[in-house]
C-alpha cells in the first residue's frame, strides 16, 4: 500500500501556539510511523524564504495591500512547487505553519483585498492547492500577545505591530471561513496549557489517518 | 494651464538600446521645458528595487513562471503607486525603460503563461495602467547581444542567458502587441546610430507633445 500524503495547515493570530503544535503534531504522527514534513508560510522554500524577508522587515507600509497579496502569492507558489507538492507526492504529511487563510484573513483585514481576489491570485499561483484539513488555534489576542512577547522579548515584525482592532477582525475572519468550509476546517481552543492543546489537535486530525 | 503628464514606455530586446534611447529622449523633452522622470522596470521605487534584486540573479530557472509573473506583478504595484502615478500627478512625463509589455512578452513566451492571466495580475496591482505610448525598439537578437557584451563584458542576468529562438519569440510578442493596440505601439527600427534612433524615438511621441 502506498502512503496518502496529507496537507495540514495551522492558523490563528500571532502566539496561539501555531509553530508549538506544528512540532508536537508532527511528533505524535511520527510515533504511529507517519512520515512528516514541518513547514511554514512566508518561507517554507530557497525563494519563498528571500521573499519572506522583504515582507516581514520595514514599517508596516512598507508594501501596498495589493503588493504584499501579489508577494504572499508568489512565495506560495514557489513554496507549493518547491516542497509542500514533492512532499505530499512522496506520502508524507506535510503540515504547515499559517498558509492561504492567513492570506485571507490578513490581507482582507488589512488590506480590504477582496476574498475571492486572494483566491484567483492563489488558483494562479498554486493551482489552487487546499489543505486536506485547517486548525484554527483560538486564544485571545491579549493572551497571544503576552505569550510572544515572553518568546520574543522586545521584537515585534510587521505584522504584530498592528493594533487590537485588527487581531480581533483576523480572528473573525479565520472563524468565517471556517464556517464557510466546515469539512476542511476545525476551530481548536488555545487557551488551555501546551499538551491539551496538542490533544486537540491530534483528534481535530484523527479522522485523516491511515 | 496645468501640465499634463504623459507615461511613455520602450520596449525590445537586450540590447536594443532602451535605456539609451530613455535617456535622451528625457534630454529632447527637457529641452522643450518639459519635466521628465526616467524610471525602468522591473524596478523604480525602493520595494521594486528588492525585488528586482531577487528577480535578476540566480539560475533561470530559480523562479516558476507563476512565481516569476507575481513577483513581476508585486514590483510594477510598488513602482506604479510610488513613483509612476505621483509624476504623472504631478504633471510630468513619465519614461519607463520595459513595463507591462516586457511581462507579456517574457512570462508568456518563455513560460507559457496566458496573456489574459499577466493582464490580470496588471488589472489587480496596478489598475491596469497603461501607458500613453509604447515604443518598441527593433534589432536583431545577435546585434542586441553585440551591443551588449560590448557595454557588460562577460556578465548576464537570468534573461539575457537565454538562447535565440527566445528571442526571436520574444520580438514576434512585441509585434503581436502592437497590431493589437495600434494608438498605443509605434515600431521603432534601432539598427542605426543612437541619434537617428533618438529621432524616431521622437517623432513618435511628437503628436503627444502640449
Ligand atoms: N498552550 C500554551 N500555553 C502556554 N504557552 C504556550 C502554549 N502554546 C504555546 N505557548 C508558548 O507561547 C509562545 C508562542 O507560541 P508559538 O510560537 O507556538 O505561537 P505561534 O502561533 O507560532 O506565534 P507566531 O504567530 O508569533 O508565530 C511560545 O513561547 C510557546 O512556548
Ligand atoms: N543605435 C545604436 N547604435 C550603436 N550602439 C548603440 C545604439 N544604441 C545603444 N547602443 C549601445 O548599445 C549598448 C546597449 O544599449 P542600451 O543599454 O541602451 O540597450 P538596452 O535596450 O537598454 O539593453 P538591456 O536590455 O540590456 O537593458 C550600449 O552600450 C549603448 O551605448
Ligand atoms: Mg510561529
Ligand atoms: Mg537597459
Amino acid at each position: 500500500m502506498t502512503a496518502i500524503g496529507r496537507f495540514i495547515s495551522l492558523e490563528g493570530g500571532e502566539g496561539a501556539g501555531k509553530s508549538t503544535q506544528a512540532r508536537l503534531l508532527a511528533d505524535a504522527l511520527a510515533m504511529r510511523g507517519i512520515e512528516t514534513l514541518v513547514t511554514r508560510e512566508p518561507g517554507g522554500s530557497e525563494g519563498a524564504e528571500a521573499i519572506r524577508a522583504l515582507l516581514m522587515q520595514g514599517e508596516v507600509a512598507r508594501w501596498s495591500p495589493h503588493s504584499e497579496a501579489l508577494l504572499f502569492a508568489a512565495a506560495r507558489a514557489d513554496h507549493v512547487e518547491k516542497t509542500i507538492r514533492p512532499a505530499l507526492g512522496a506520502g508524507r504529511w506535510v503540515i504547515c505553519d499559517r498558509f492561504l487563510d492567513s492570506s485571507r484573513a490578513y490581507q482582507g483585514v488589512a488590506g480590504g483585498i477582496d476574498d475571492a481576489a486572494v483566491l484567483a491570485l492563489h488558483a494562479f499561483g498554486s493551482r489552487g492547492l487546499l489543505p486536506d484539513r485547517t486548525l484554527v488555534l483560538e486564544l485571545s489576542p491579549e493572551l497571544g500577545r503576552r505569550r510572544a512577547a515572553v518568546r520574543d522579548g522586545a521584537a515585534a515584525d510587521r505584522f504584530a505591530a498592528r493594533g487590537d482592532t485588527f487581531h480581533a477582525d483576523v480572528a473573525a475572519a479565520f472563524r468565517r471561513f471556517a464556517k464557510q468550509e466546515p469539512e476542511r476546517f476545525r476551530l481548536v481552543g488555545a487557551t488551555a496549557g501546551i499538551d491539551d492543546v496538542a490533544d486537540a489537535v491530534f483528534a481535530a486530525v484523527a479522522d485523516l489517518l491511515p
